[in-house]
């Protein structure tokens, strides 16, 4: 990993870093899958037998899966990583909040979003993990229609780990298609695919892509959140195990070559420890390539103090940011902008990708200024309810009566006047 | 109006009411709003000056306005609806989560948007009502960087109303410009205006292509929601006031020639008395232009009873539904999509629009479905926290262990093994 002082460096450095990488150039994928979306709308079920030939190589009768009695030679964990990840997510559901004042009851409730998608990535591994992520916060708001869509592997078939998990969420219906045409299908429906109100989960370029195209389509689908690729920031004191910070490092970089790893310390001594220590550890490493791809793009920033590396935090805005400080709570007041935050030296950060209970699924890519992970409220939308009396009506009428004339709607005002004059017994 | 039976209508007809108007008919609206966007990131203020006088007609030198020490002679009513408004909305800020449980305290907080976008059209009427909507849950949230932006009239001012209400909402920074340029100087920032993080309001189709366009951008803005016409849908039984019906979908149709009124009744002598009522009022108010246009495409539907009437209801999703029904409140059940909910007959939809408290910006054109109206959570996000103990590392790590090894992660697999054999004493 390259290390540079923040101090010492010009501007130039310093945006080219915080912008992350230049995984935004996609001119050609924009027009791929529009074309793929109008197929799958015009079509339906073929254009989707012949997506999954093309790019998932496989020719299949039927995307329809059976997820009924699987059974899975991990079982054991996906069991308790479900308990964990529901305990956490049980609590989220948002409360009713009730307004009572001068003839107005006046309040606000959460109902389910009735039809929603869940994307679980297929890919170099089947994300068992995902799919609980999204399927545990679907149920927990209650969401009547939840429909899973994963792509198949190279034999046609989903793992059963996979289908063991959708199984013990309870959802009923799993499709074996992937890529920008599981999204079109979810958007638009097909003949099989039943059509849904939002989609949910992380994907490749053109998955993401076309959740941004269905979205802006007011017939097509909501997503959850624009997605980038993964990263993480660590912020480190001198004192700390350096081993251990290269572990959760490089557990970041396996993700993806576009994947993004930052590490932040006020120790030279520390910078250089854990650059030897990501390059011990690498060599033991299945996706070696792939590790070495991200860390191109990857660095050490010596910051001249803590508040300083808050401040570069908060303006990367990290999707996880692990703070690797002793008596780590102590700064959480410094924190403006992160998804997730994993405090201490115990906190690996893939704990909290498979079981510690927060969601997983987190805006990466600097949207972490603006969003947060999800959570059960993004299954859910919120309605507000007034009922007003006739005190409330003579209450609220001078008030709104002068507004909107002033801003010259006068049927808004003759709605009001309307039920004053009832009232007050003149009509 | 026209007036249908549902149940001897055809699925053409059905359709065509329940996908609105042909309102997403914008080709040119993209292209144009592209090169706004452009040239505004390019030169910055010379731009936003240049299109203010293009669009607006009025020649600037600057776009700063200032708003303290500002007078106007509806003071009373914007301090009561400002006072009914914040009453709704102080109820709103969430709450922390907390889930200690085997070795992990994870939690999750509600943080402010550092820094927000505000825009309040002009046009037609200088809408201080949406400015309190936008600011009040603003200031609740705690947003550190608040950005007011609202068009000049042809005389280069804003309304003192509008300068008031930012004041008692204690907003400092309001520049006069509107329409796609205003966008994206919030989104981008200019040598003036300060960069946001998330941009909110209604505004015309520019305003609404613009938002969509830059929250596409990761280095743009994201958006409050996607907007559409503003509608109404009145679900009415047999024995209910005529004219107070008929006031409140004229209320509704003056706000737009784009604006769609839809009543539900089981009576067909209450649809041929709304009707009338309709025409009779409607020669009296000044925006009968805009009515007639708006009332083209808008439809009173006879149902067979109050269950068809909800279900056409909840397919619709309209933004503002109004039950005028005796003992409105049983039927809540019925209802799964809607923006916000007007129960009985005193509950005027205008005194929702200006004063009784909750929101008035909320979701059209179907995104009742998956968006609900703004609400304080809107200009804040939630950030997860969790630490994880030792015991909460051993507790956890067979777990991860398996399912990292699984998605043939092994570098998520050994940033936990590492901390376990710490932990056991092997290392």
């Amino acid at each position: 990993m390259k290390i540079i002082n923040w101090q010492e460096s010009g501007a130039d450095t310093k945006n080219k870093i915080l912008a992350r990488g230049t995984w935004n150039d996609k001119k050609d994928v924009t027009s791929t899958v529009a074309n793929i979306i109008t197929r799958v709308r015009a079509e339906g079920d073929p254009a989707l037998l012949y997506y999954t030939k093309t790019y998932d190589g496989v020719d299949l009768n039927s995307i329809v899966v059976n997820c009924k009695n699987i059974k899975t030679t991990i079982k054991e964990a996906i069991d308790y990583a479900y308990k964990r990840i529901r305990r956490f997510h049980e609590l989220q559901i948002p409360q009713t909040i009730n307004c009572n004042f001068g003839g107005v009851e006046a309040w606000k409730s959460w109902f389910p979003i009735d039809s929603v998608g869940l994307y679980v990535p297929g890919g170099t591994a089947p994300l068992v993990s995902t799919l609980l992520m999204l399927a545990i916060p679907a149920k927990m708001a209650g969401c009547n229609n939840i429909v899973c869509v994963t792509p198949p592997d190279r034999n046609g078939t989903i793992n059963p780990a996979i289908l063991y998990a959708a199984q013990l969420c309870d959802i009923e219906q799993v499709y074996s298609i992937g890529g920008a045409q599981a999204i079109a299908a979810l958007a638009y429906g097909t003949q099989t695919v039943p059509k849904v109100d939002k989609i949910f989960g992380p994907g490749n370029k053109y998955v993401t892509e076309a959740k941004l195209q269905v979205s802006k389509d007011p017939f097509g689908a909501a997503l959850d959140m624009p997605a980038g690729p993964s990263e993480v920031l660590v912020i480190a004191t001198e004192n700390v195990n350096p081993q251990l910070i290269a572990a959760d490092l490089l557990a970041q970089a396996e993700h993806d070559e576009d994947a993004v790893v930052i590490c932040i310390t006020t120790s030279n001594q520390l910078a250089t420890k854990i650059n030897t220590a990501v390059k011990e550890q690498l060599k033991s490493l299945k996706r070696k390539d792939i590790i070495n791809k991200s860390l191109e793009h990857s660095y050490i920033i010596i910051a001249k103090d803590l508040y300083e590396a808050f401040e570069i935090s908060n303006t990367y805005a990290p999707e996880h940011l692990i703070l690797n400080i002793e008596d780590a709570e102590n700064y959480i007041k410094l924190i403006r902008n992160a998804g997730s935050v994993f405090l201490g030296q115990w906190s690996a950060e893939a704990l909290g990708d498979y079981a510690s209970g927060p969601s997983h699924v987190l805006p990466t890519y600097g949207y972490a200024k603006n969003y947060g992970g999800l959570g059960v409220e993004n299954f859910m939308k919120a309605i507000t309810f007034q009922k007003v009396s006739k005190e409330g009506l003579l209450e609220l009428a001078p008030t709104v009566e002068v507004l909107a004339n002033f801003e010259g709607l006068d049927a808004h005002q003759m709605s009001v006047s309307i039920r004053r004059l009832l009232l007050e017994g003149d009509v």
